[in-house]
């Protein structure tokens, strides 16, 4: 990656803005390990290990980075090097908890740890700053992280686009008689070529796989006139994600899962125009839901109606029941209505981004089924 | 993989095992989220995702698993169905963490969550039984985790078999001009051609960056006579890591090189040969170290000497100064000494089982200088 995308897509300004949210929230200090919270705020990709890499971000006085002298020069030679942020190195038979801590200010003010850092780690800072009451980061975050900047949806336009040039290779892959695992291992590797960094996930769901959104890759042969639902993902050399679902059946398939196709295909428009601006998840959700439910079929839509999507696949926000924080421009998730009666099923997903008047689309590639001769 | 092999691996009587381990250590109850521990404990290599899917086990009651509705089909299919365990599911709209604590003895006995449980999850734990104190699952499970059962050690030893292969193919990639990124990427591909399911690092320092441990892969091309560190690791289908590393060079090193070559050679075996039960991994590191410091090299040599290896890269027990817990048998971990006193550093790395009278090393390709020409 150049510098100058980096810049602009992890701005040297994060850390600061963090330190007000840690302010505002009453919080004494933040303290994220390796993970999506600390490549956000400092643009590096840290390994998660054993050994303890944190950057502490008090609310007063200056945020310093630990750790271990090992990885000082993959620190060094990330974006956070760039950010005038005090390095703290620790060997090996030093205690890292302890030294943090005593870098921090006194007293029982709370202090946020990243949501994914490991519960070892927490449990060892709660043993190191014994007054302090531990919650969780997500919330202080959770206000930068959930509207993405113009470069953020640049960079998940990106991998929008990429994935899209996944699905449109798709259609070579299936053929009477491969198996999902096969499928999916030329997906993976397509998934790659097409420029992302790592491989999230393949679903190749065929047949009666396909009426199990989360199934695992199989040795089942695809067979003729059985669709098959094509969900994948990865994550870019930006850090940000892909993810979309499309659907795919060598030669015809059977006249009633064309019937709740179409339906599906109405859903998911819905649910898309149903973003805007001031409307809530939960309404965004029940936009596509009413429609599978009065065509008869809401019993076989049993998951929520899709996730935030940024440097993790799954983030805030979630649109689902319930969720009644509206929409604001900048907010980006996927919107994936399915529908699984057996012995076959159908999803259809893609990411959006909410915009000042609507949403746009960040998978453009058809909705309607594909149908391979 | 095939059942017996996975029963053999991942024997039914692990659950029980842990309960036992629970009750023993005074805790309520245990509970894992999606990591090592849980495919430790049940085989169940799940997704660790937003959705909670966690199991607990009491120290009296019956264990449980609480499974997003989505997964359960996943969760049948692992070996985890088979052990006859009560899955819990729970809907989109539910609370997962209050479904697991309504289900636990009431009362203000410990619980342990796993060490890689996300904190966030750990934090949720927390306000769900808010009379428990929360302990780290590490040490409860490490009793067992830490002495590998003789179907553990083949699977290390089948990891370390492949890894060696891959160390065989080396030469063939390495040749002036061509860069650490393009020789790492053949590297990943063929961790996984010789059987790997996932590559979990690979690192070729060349020249000076042969002196960082933690090298990253980068455009800098090899040079004919600089030395290059190659250590590389992944994980094999049946969960179980490999990790090796191994010296080339491209035409003759320099002679200053040489020297402190055969020292860390020497280093290297002395630190394996004092493997056996009841020394002290202090010792084992001491053995090493003292005779790198002897020849002149002590301050170039600034990592510990190992760590232990299973169903992670990196476990109990490492082999640091301070750690006095006398080897047993069927303890797994890397001896891999290094000295890097610039412009180029050397670190000869295997994993060594501990045996009932020594040791055995899962990696037998020669430790020596690989001069390619």
């Amino acid at each position: 990656m150049e510098t100058g995308v980096t810049t602009e897509l992890y701005p040297r300004e994060r850390v600061g803005l963090v330190r007000e949210a840690v302010a505002k929230a009453g919080l004494g200090a933040v303290l994220l390990t390796p993970g999506p919270d600390l490549r956000y705020v400092t643009g590096y990709d840290a390994k998660q290990l054993e050994r303890l890499t944190c950057l502490a971000v008090p609310a007063e006085g200056e945020p310093f980075l630990v750790v271990p002298r090992l990885e000082v020069p993959a620190a060094q030679a990330s974006p956070a090097g760039a950010l005038g942020i005090e390095l703290v190195p620790w060997d090996e038979t030093e205690d890292p908890y302890a030294l943090t801590a005593a870098r921090l200010p006194r007293g029982r003010a709370k202090v946020a740890v990243a949501d994914r850092m490991w519960a070892v780690m927490a449990l060892r800072f709660r043993a190191a700053l014994p007054d302090a009451e531990q919650v969780a980061a997500g919330p202080v975050l959770r206000g930068l992280r959930i509207r993405k900047s113009a470069a953020e949806v640049a960079a998940l336009r990106e991998a929008g686009a990429a994935i899209d040039r996944v699905h449109s290779r798709v259609p070579d892959l299936l053929e009477a008689g491969r198996t999902e695992r096969e499928i999916g291992r030329d997906i993976a590797d397509a998934i790659i070529a097409e420029g992302h960094a790592q491989v999230d996930f393949v679903i190749v769901g065929s047949g009666p796989n396909g009426a199990n959104p989360h199934a695992e890759l199989s040795d089942r042969a695809i067979r003729h006139g059985e669709p098959v639902v094509v969900d994948i993902g990865g994550t870019m050399p930006s850090g940000y994600c892909s993810d979309s679902t499309r659907n795919y059946c060598v030669g015809e398939p059977p006249a009633e899962y064309l019937a709740y196709y179409g339906v599906l295909e109405e859903a998911q428009r819905a649910s898309s125009e149903a973003v805007r601006p001031g409307a809530t998840p939960e309404a965004v959700d029940a936009a596509g839901r009413d429609i599978i439910a009065a065509a008869g079929y809401g019993e076989h839509f049993f998951h929520r109606t899709g996730h935030g999507i940024g440097l993790e696949s799954h983030e805030d926000p979630y649109i689902v029941a319930g969720n009644r924080e509206p929409l604001e421009p900048g907010m980006a998730f996927s919107i994936e209505p399915g529908i699984y009666p057996g012995p076959h099923g159908a999803r259809i997903e893609d990411i959006v981004v909410c915009t000042e008047d609507g949403h746009e689309p960040l998978n453009v590639t058809g909705r309607g089924l594909v149908i391979v001769d």
